[in-house]
């Protein structure tokens, strides 16, 4: 059986060696100093350790049952879950005013990743929720948040998101799920819904369905979509729970993976529900949820790619088999263990690097969050808007990666079920897909993030790059060829393409759109090669200061390695974006 | 459910217009026209299409069951073996000697490559009988092959090969299993093995296991490996079955893919062995088995992309979701077929393009096999030694990255049972790890094979792909830009890799180690690019002779896309393998 050990020790590295949060201005952030941190981390990773990673494989191979309608989640899951909640970790960044701990965002994604890392599948039950609280707060009127936020910020009741239906997943215009007006204001809500993660189950008393419908005679198409709330239990004016509402449970997927958690075809046979904000402005609202839930799935991703690389490097560490070929490293033992051999050592780093290189761009993007919504910073806006796609994007396919590389680690062993290897690729492997597919979230960033407000954050980015490599140059040798420069010409790499695209995109969008998925991965690599800069320099400074010599060294050496041997990946994807549309377009559909 | 529809235009292109297999001069070839070859080929589409495939799911979900010592393989598969038994599918490249049909490998490559798409875990139970075949029939005495072949050219009875035991897998000098001397010159075999394909089933009489194990007294290490046949059932004289031997079942695996076929634990309890070959010479025996099992490896995992690619296709023709960015292309429909958008077609095309090239790079090497064994072609040889590596290592990362590519297609509907996808790419993982994992494809491809013969088979490479260069060049504008100037480009990053390794590789092992894998994926890459060159300049001679226009367009178009968007993978490559070992060994073990 997989085991996991949070990371305490680089999560704290990062908040105060390299984010520097106590001194970074944003209101809420002078509160955390090393010890806070250290102690919420501390008791968060003792429930992920010893309560949430046990029940991983629990969850995978018993999976959730749907029984007269109800969904039976995993052996443990709903003592486990009683057990997060009591802890007061489902309401770390909410708002007091509904029972929140108004922790910022950033602490609360260092949890996360966590508890993702721990079991997935059990943690999306109060990540949905907390998205449908996130939609709920921004959205809905003051009776609504006094009604539903309080319950969903404990988790006592639980959230979801109803979007897709069989017909539609991407292009919601399709939508066919109609919301009629009743005369007490309320709207019967009729259609289906599928692909509904935690849509129906046991660990709480009520469900708080939020639900994507189009009320007739409304606009066609996107721009028709109006946003519901549609409790599974209606809610008594003194808040207690009354009529079950005529939403149901019709199903569950089987899938490849996350099998602990319920994916639900939900049923609405003129269910009530209650708009949300205005009428025909659902995607707006829904636009707030998924922004955050897409920087909640890239955290999946990667955090997936953590406990895989930690459990691919025990194993690495244990078996022996063959010899070191520069000489028996073991001579005592019948084998070295596997470290010794350099292909080994290639997969390890590329774990190792990329793991704590999405760790950094994570946590950073979770800081400019709190700064645009603490410090209303609009430039910390537009930056975290244009990195979402590629947070969600590329921390996904790279998290995926990561798990397909750890398994490769345990060679056949990471084939059997009973190493818990393939667990972690086949739930990963979901992070690429929903949330928008990582094919979408391309899109999105060359299609609308690149030139929005005038393309001011993008140059923002590359003005923020350019700061840092010439504020640093000059001072350590190594570090500025083993560092600055790779990042200089990745990052030229990066302006090259975005340049391909002003200048031959606006003739044809396919030749803009046909290098959308290379662009994002560009732009990934630059981010964590910037995060691989300002990681070895925190490092540089705190060995300077006589900080933890064997810690810091070896941040200096993966960061060295991440730029070597992942960085130039950057070349590659430049090349393909500027080969253009035509090789992409050339065939006839019928040809294919 | 997933469907299948075997490739017979693209394999009749391969055999006849690339290979020109019937002026090749490989005696055998000559009888090899297009109507024999298509007569094969729609026979053996008719049993993988219309037989495997559809059970190819059954076997997914029901997987195999130990009862009482017998494993049960699922509902279907004992008519099905008995079907490709009696079509004398097993056969086909046999020696007539022994039942066998005496065809070309090549055709029997072909022939894999559809059943393995259809249905690849069972298809392995023909595919380690054929291995075992190979190495009795290589190594084995007049009396066992007389006993042994005729009934597993038939596959009335089964192979297996036993190497792994739970203390190694790689490093098989640490092999424990014994083998005692008998009075009758038979061996007793005591020992454990695991992870045995098909070591126990219910589809055939008897199994005549491949056992590596030590005689006692023998040298240490992999010198003192031999190599036993131990039949499930002993042989009488007169060729009936005598007395069970004392070799069991002692478990089944559970494991992320290939459900439908058992990974047997095998137990020798003093079972009666007897030599193949000479003692202590075991390896070299296996090595036979293995070399040929390594290819059929490489087929495995393309040939899950090819299954993987068509039903991904299917789906994107009939999706309809959003328009095109350049306007409605089906006004009429509520949306356009995701064929419109560039980032589907992106990726429709390199899944199109990996497994097309990929199926010309086996059939190549099948045919360099053919002219190994057939014409006593010593270059022959050399040459498919070194590509052998090559197409395990490179062409099973290439099939899986396919699947998952295939996977995406299809959005959410990907990751659920329902429509298959999500069985493909758990099958194709194991092609990455069993027959040597792909990194030990890359230290046999660095470490041995590179330099073998005085470096004669890889220098012979680059001059032939010198050579298709410079005898093709001028002819064709477009093919010179396209196809000849990518791939000289592609070929000298591979040969300025080589150089990097033959410099520094002298001073320090780890130097040439450290960059195995991407040499090895540099190389792939190179004869990826070849293939191409070569199907493109065949395309454009059908062409010219008036040809299926539609096909052989569209197989250049695929092939400039090719060159474009997959070869610039090449210089990334060499910058990995030319930043030398220090990023990749400089951590301690323990500062992981």
């Amino acid at each position: 059986m997989p085991s996991y050990t949070a990371p305490v020790r680089d999560m704290q590295f990062l908040l105060h060696d390299v984010l520097e949060v106590s001194q970074a201005g944003i209101p809420g952030y002078e509160e955390l100093d090393r010890d806070t941190t250290g102690a919420i981390l501390e008791e968060a990773a003792k429930l992920a350790e010893n309560v949430l990673a046990p029940l991983n494989p629990v969850g995978d191979a018993q999976g959730c049952r749907l029984e007269n309608g109800v969904v039976r989640t995993p052996d443990g899951f709903k003592a486990a879950f009683d057990q997060m909640r009591e802890g007061g970790w489902t309401a770390l960044d909410c708002d007091p005013e509904y029972g929140g701990q108004g922790l910022p965002y950033l602490m609360s994604t260092a949890v996360g990743e966590m508890f993702s890392a721990a079991n997935m599948a059990f943690n999306m039950y109060q990540g949905l929720t907390h998205g449908a609280y996130n939609a709920i707060h921004a959205h809905g009127s003051e009776e609504q948040k006094a009604t539903y936020l309080p319950k969903m910020v404990s988790c006592e009741w639980g959230g979801t998101m109803n979007l897709t239906e069989p017909h539609c997943g991407t292009d919601l215009g399709l939508i066919r799920t109609r919301a009629e007006p009743q005369d007490d204001g309320s709207y019967r809500i009729t259609g289906n819904k599928i692909w509904i993660s935690a849509g129906e189950h046991d660990m709480v008393e009520n469900i708080v369905h939020l639900v994507l419908a189009k009320i007739p005679g409304g606009p066609e198409g996107v721009k028709g979509i109006s946003l519901f709330i549609v409790p599974k239990f209606l809610v008594n004016e003194d808040g207690s729970l009354g009529a079950r509402n005529a939403v149901s449970c019709g199903g569950l997927e089987s899938k490849m993976g996350i099998h602990g958690n319920a994916t639900c075809v939900m049923n609405y046979d003129g269910a009530t529900g209650f708009l949300v904000g205005e009428a025909h402005k659902g995607m707006r609202a829904m636009f707030t949820m998924m922004n955050e839930a897409r920087l909640g799935v890239g955290l999946q991703g990667y955090a997936q790619g953590v406990v895989a690389y930690e459990n691919a490097l025990g194993f690495a560490k244990e078996r022996q088999q063959g010899r070191a070929v520069t000489g028996a490293q073991m001579p005592d033992a019948p084998a070295d263990t596997i470290m010794v051999h350099p292909d080994v050592r290639r997969n390890l780093m590329d774990q190792k690097s990329i793991t704590e290189g999405a760790r950094a761009f994570v946590f950073w993007g979770a800081s400019l969050i709190d700064q645009a919504h603490r410090s209303q910073d609009k430039q910390a806006e537009g930056l975290i808007s244009l990195l979402t796609p590629v947070i969600k994007g590329f921390l996904t396919d790279k998290g995926f990666e990561t798990c397909v590389l750890a398994q490769q680690t345990l060679g056949g062993s990471g084939f059997t079920r009973e190493w818990g290897l393939e667990q972690f690729v086949r739930d990963a492997r979901i992070t690429m897909i929903y949330e928008g597919t990582n094919g979408v979230q391309s899109l999105d960033l060359v299609g609308r993030k690149l030139a929005a407000d005038g393309g001011k954050p993008v140059m923002g980015f590359f003005e923020m790059v350019k700061s840092f490599i010439a504020e640093n140059k000059g001072a350590d040798a190594d570090f500025d060829t083993q560092f600055l420069e790779p990042l200089k010409a990745a990052s030229k790499d990066l302006q090259s393409a975005a340049m391909f695209f002003m200048q031959n995109g606006m003739k044809s969008p396919d030749e803009a759109l046909s290098g959308s998925y290379d662009f994002m991965h560009l732009f990934g690599h630059v981010c964590l090669g910037f995060m691989w800069g300002r990681m070895a320099l925190a490092a540089r400074k705190g060995l300077e200061a006589g900080g933890d010599k064997a810690f810091l060294n070896a941040k200096i050496a993966t960061g060295r390695y991440y730029m070597a041997r992942q960085l130039p990946a950057t070349s590659m994807h430049r090349a393909r974006i500027e080969s253009g549309a035509a090789p992409v377009m050339a065939l006839d559909a019928e040809s294919f």
